[in-house]
């Protein structure tokens, strides 16, 4: 009996097919620096003119156990958005503006109607961001992955001139901490949001809980994440003062806003200052999860963070409001022993 | 009972624990251009000096079923130079040079042990390549993968004067391809490998088969795969016309050699002109697999394929061969009816 390529469990026709979905997809997200994208052995893209000192700024991210939620409700076409806004909310913290993209998408066996809608939620992220989607790698590897699952993980490459790259080294004591809102969990604490509300509480994805006012518990936590990216590059074009700006991931406000705060500065933090959605209060509340914890995992409400002169927070939240962001100011810099830290009252 | 977010699966501090130790191995691979890598939202990088027009290319790629072989020895420190012999392979077939390299390492739970052996070749295979780790993110996923298994996602940018690109254009009838030898597998095929030696001839990776001249089956299944991008800027810089360059993966030469050919062309190689290797054969052999998907599948003994002028083959041969590579002319350049094909004599 002859063994071949497809007996092994790679479809390659399959894939095949998945490309040529893919493109029109990608197409939608192109830049004029884009030379050569999805196709050839690599992706080409040339840098936007007007660079002096143009620094290249990439990040890597995944989008965690939130995959789990899209697989139980069966719904593949918006976690494509949460890989792109994790890649390119960090990017953006640089003060880079996002330029290209790539994803990789790993599967026990391959359905391309699964794998297209995936891309096309990130296509729709990467329009969103204004960067473009050149190239990806869809692996079929028989045996890795649960029956329907699969792995996503995403790459993005911006650009920022040298001498105005943000690193939170101007950040003074005095200087304010405005919170911009996310959407909901964005893509970080899933295991512990589902081991709460799924496992312990045994709710289902196609309740529709009083606190979250007629949406279904699948709704809430499938809520794409927050991508910053053009108002983040407007609040600079507008000429305001950026001196720190934090993508608030795993580890919450305590752990992401001290990443760009310069030593002996503390970030002061008044959680009054905002309110804090149902969906935080239904995991903590569900699980009796101890405050702390809430603190390092989940983001709260806010979802990324901007540290700007007391002079600026005025110009700064009339031009996010403008924007539609309910941008509020959240806390202060003060002075700090030693290492930077995050405290919240 | 109270949930913390350590009693549903993931473990922060392993996940520090490994950054710490990540952290010696990046600092090996680091260039000059490097401003800020592992640690902060993004990485920095700035393009290397000389450059007029640069132009970026990136390219993303896994090391598919290589990696279940790796689990069943117990070894996890070579897999990462396949990672990134993967990325920096096709992005130097657009006589790019590497830049800089990012990983994703996706797991149910997180062994910093593993992690670490992991990250050290993928370290390694960086300092093979000439570019820097500047990033990676690595993923605790409870319930995504079995205990034990992972999967890696590789991104690597590197950058090319724009009129130097190599897009096969400039091919010609009458040009020769070269072969540089593989190592073995590299990383494709692995699935039908797998499925042939491990499941239909029920062979042990502790195995010493005669054809593999003392090597048990495990060490040349885990070979890894030829980092070939110095012997390529070297290659370039003596002045060869290189006109074509492609890395020969999944598909095979059939499927990679016309990738970077014009229309009207084919390439005919003579597959007489070199050894195939035994493994290769004890895969033909132990599956009766049909001659088409052992050259759709894997490089059978050639992993990367230039395309020069007649005129440059003496010199070109002399300087691979002069670097230890036993590089052979495999084939010519002919007029072929309108796509680009290869075929095998």
């Amino acid at each position: 009996m002859a063994i071949t390529y497809r007996d092994s469990g790679v479809d390659i026709e399959e894939g095949d097919r998945l490309v040529e979905r893919i493109k029109p997809h990608a197409k939608k997200t192109m830049r004029p620096e884009v030379m050569a994208g999805i196709g050839g052995f690599a992706s080409l893209v040339s840098l936007p003119k007007g660079y002096r000192e143009p620094i290249l700024v990439s990040g890597t991210d995944g989008v965690g156990t939130k995959l789990k939620v899209a697989f139980l409700a069966g719904r593949h076409d918006t976690i494509g958005q949460d890989l792109v806004a994790m890649c390119v909310n960090d990017v953006a913290c640089t003060g880079a503006e996002p330029l290209f993209f790539l994803d990789y998408f790993g599967t026990g066996k391959l359905s391309s109607d699964q794998a297209a809608d995936v891309v096309a939620g990130i296509a729709d992220g990467c329009a969103k961001a204004g960067c473009a989607l050149v190239g990806g790698e869809t692996a079929e590897l028989p045996g890795f992955y649960a029956p329907g699952e699969y792995d996503l993980a995403g790459f993005c490459v911006g650009v920022v001139e040298k001498s105005e790259v943000i690193d939170g080294k101007r950040v003074q004591v005095g200087d304010v901490v405005i919170g911009l809102p996310s959407s909901g969990l964005h893509s970080n604490g899933y295991s512990l949001a589902r081991k709460v509300l799924l496992e312990a509480k045994g709710m289902k994805l196609d309740e529709r809980p009083e606190a979250l006012g007629g949406r279904t518990l699948g709704e809430a936590l499938l809520e794409p994440t927050t991508i910053y990216v053009r108002d983040l590059l407007a609040l600079r074009r507008s000429g305001v003062d950026v001196r720190s700006m934090s993508h608030i991931t795993g580890g919450g406000l305590v752990g992401n806003v001290p990443r760009t705060l310069p030593d002996g500065t503390k970030a002061m933090l008044d959680s009054k200052a905002w309110k804090i959605p149902a969906i935080f209060e239904m995991i903590r509340e569900g699980g009796d999860v101890p405050a702390d914890d809430m603190l390092q995992t989940f983001n709260l409400g806010i979802g990324f963070t901007i540290i700007v002169p007391r002079s600026d927070e005025g110009p700064a939240l009339q031009l996010l409001r403008g924007r539609g962001i309910d941008a509020v100011t959240i806390g202060e810099i003060q002075a700090g022993s030693g290492e930077a830290t995050c405290e919240i009252k």
